[in-house]
């Protein structure tokens, strides 16, 4: 059992279809995390009230206007919102999730919402295609993805659709996601796995480094398939499901992110800590140089190595550090190793480039999935839009 | 009396000037800030050492290739010239302080060196301008300054060199510089002063983010002017006249930025904490985002309001924020104030950008200088040069 999708025409953009209902089957459970960000849309906001307290039947999305930065206003408008449609849905608003993206800062024009949510019929369902269209901003491509994988005899379920392309145009925020799974899972489980999930994910993602005011990840889990978590062995088998479920969704915003031409797969390995491993990480896939060298194909490992260096921890030991390129060894013992040899050269022209940085002094590792920076990139964040 | 400057053939570019030397007066006091890079090259190392030591009387600069990441027989060769310099110099090798700048991962063509040095006149000086030259790499212009101010009656000067556009090229890192004033300060306070201005200055200057493995900042007190620095007003003052020319000399290597169209300045005020207003203008200094608008010119404060909501500290306070761009108000109480007028707009084509973030929620303040992001800067940091 899976959701159905609704396509809306809310009139944000013109005469384009820019809102998305989701109906969630009844029974289903339901886990959401949202940005940090302390300009986090009204949206976000209602929405972080709402799944606390109930059971969420359905989730509404706009795209075109991320209702940030409106004040009192905005908040309202949201509320409105959700008032109107638990009345046409026949439920209570605390059942509804709202998500928002967009332009930052400009008020949504709630009249014509309402007026589109009252006048549309919220039963005529769209496939996963549309739906993932509907949320679309400055994307591409929409993103959505169905996956099948089988533990034991089971055979289940991940479907999921996210949007975004980076925090663009003037103000075109955003990584918006949904994601369901037929696999019956408690509200405390979803979360549990959304967490986890989302950390190896839509968390270890880079485009351009920034966290919008609008980011929202909402995992479902809408079916009647059990599995026995506590035992650990199947419970590990669907949590590496899920994981690559997740990562091969969020994969599609890197792989479209503003001006990539390349996917770059990043692995911190051997480090102290989680943490460290995801501070050097997370530090080398925001490095303007190493992101820049990555469009020029240049197997750069000088800028790795000195972004590594500038990491103030006492857990990374300079002569143990390995760095190797498409693995190819790029760098050991304090000294280089391959220093543009034919083969490393010619493996950077490959769409997608692997870097392992092996700290080499602990068991903890982490991935991160990032883009180059391109001329592209920066034309399309310049042009004047305001 | 100020120090004299040598210019020299090396060998590592290809005949043309690529190395310093800087005899410093006798009797003059100086002190030493570098990089904190895990990978410091072994000139850095070494300097380390010979500062603490004794009396630095030269300073020699080699340019071309920055002798990081090259083990221990990069670190022999460092020593090589430290011995054959004190020779022919009749000093110790712990009274030179030593700095490379170029390539990293290269040995240095160490007999060509040696060669040099042992058949150069080291006492046929040169001018200011020449000497900045000589350190030069990818820089577009040689930067230095010399400037006076007057403290009571005392008319007092600083002069200083340095070189840096961004961590370019394959690898072409590092920023240097050597300033000196002619007011007699002992070691301690020529330390204190340092580490004073440096903050305020070359620790607050962004081209890329990048913190190279040779960035070295050295200060020398050469001449006998006597201030009462016990005299809190005295002391403030020549405070305020070195962090001023610290900026200024500073400001250049922000303004021959790899690509650099634009000059930021970037005030956060008002701030809970020190450590706050430094984290926050370092967060939107490094902001790709906020760097690409401010090249195309766009008054974009979503993305700059987006980037300070990101930081995680209870000491910011959303609602209290207010943000001016080139002292117009445009973001306050959670909403927008201008959203992109004509007056706004026009003011974004000056060469000099200013930023005003007021947290409004303490007292504390800081500055940053930073350049914004181009085309020219991907196109010369994608190349491949490896």
């Amino acid at each position: 059992m899976l959701s159905k999708f609704v396509a809306l025409k809310l009139g944000i953009k013109k005469n384009i279809i820019d809102g998305l209902l989701i109906h969630i089957p009844t029974g289903s459970n339901t886990a959401m995390i949202a940005t940090k960000n302390k300009f986090a849309a009204s949206s976000v906001v209602l929405s972080r009230e709402n799944i606390k307290s109930g059971a969420i039947k359905h989730i509404f999305i706009n795209s075109g206007n991320a209702n940030a930065c409106t004040g009192t206003k905005g908040y309202k408008n949201t509320e409105q919102i959700l008032s109107i449609l638990s009345k046409k849905l026949d439920c209570s608003p605390d059942q509804i999730l709202i998500m928002s993206t967009g332009i930052i800062g400009r008020q949504l024009p709630i009249k014509k919402i309402i007026e589109s949510i009252i006048n549309s019929d919220l039963n005529i369902y769209t496939n996963i295609k549309q739906a993932a269209t509907s949320i679309m901003t400055t994307d591409k491509y929409p993103k959505y993805l169905t996956k099948t994988y089988r533990i034991g005899q089971k055979k289940i379920t991940f479907r999921g659709i996210c949007k975004g392309a980076g925090m663009i145009e003037p103000n075109m925020a955003t990584m918006l996601s949904f994601i369901e799974t037929d696999v019956n899972l408690s509200k405390s489980l979803a979360n549990k796995y959304l967490k986890y999930c989302a950390n190896l994910s839509f968390n270890s993602i880079s485009v351009d480094g920034d966290m919008s005011t609008n980011d929202t990840v909402v995992f479902s889990s809408t079916g009647s398939i059990k599995l026995n978590m506590k035992n650990k062995s199947i419970e590990a088998k669907f949590i590496s499901c899920a994981s690559d479920f997740f990562i091969r969704l969020s994969s599609l915003i890197v792989k479209d992110g503003e001006g990539a031409t390349k996917f770059i797969k990043l692995n911190v390995t051997n480090a102290k800590s989680l943490i460290l491993a995801q501070e050097v990480s997370k530090k080398l896939s925001s490095s303007i140089l190493v992101k820049t060298a990555m469009f020029g194909e240049d197997p750069n490992w000088g800028r790795i190595i000195a972004r590594i260096g500038s990491i103030e921890s006492s857990n990374i030991k300079p002569h143990k550090v390995k760095l190797l390129i498409n693995n190819i060894l790029c760098f050991k013992n304090g000294i280089s190793y391959d220093n543009g040899s034919k083969r490393l050269e010619k493996s950077m022209q490959k769409n997608t480039i692997e870097i392992t940085v092996d700290l080499n002094h602990g068991k903890h590792k982490h991935s991160m999935y990032f883009c180059d920076l391109s001329h592209d990139y920066v034309q399309m964040n310049s042009e004047y839009t305001t």
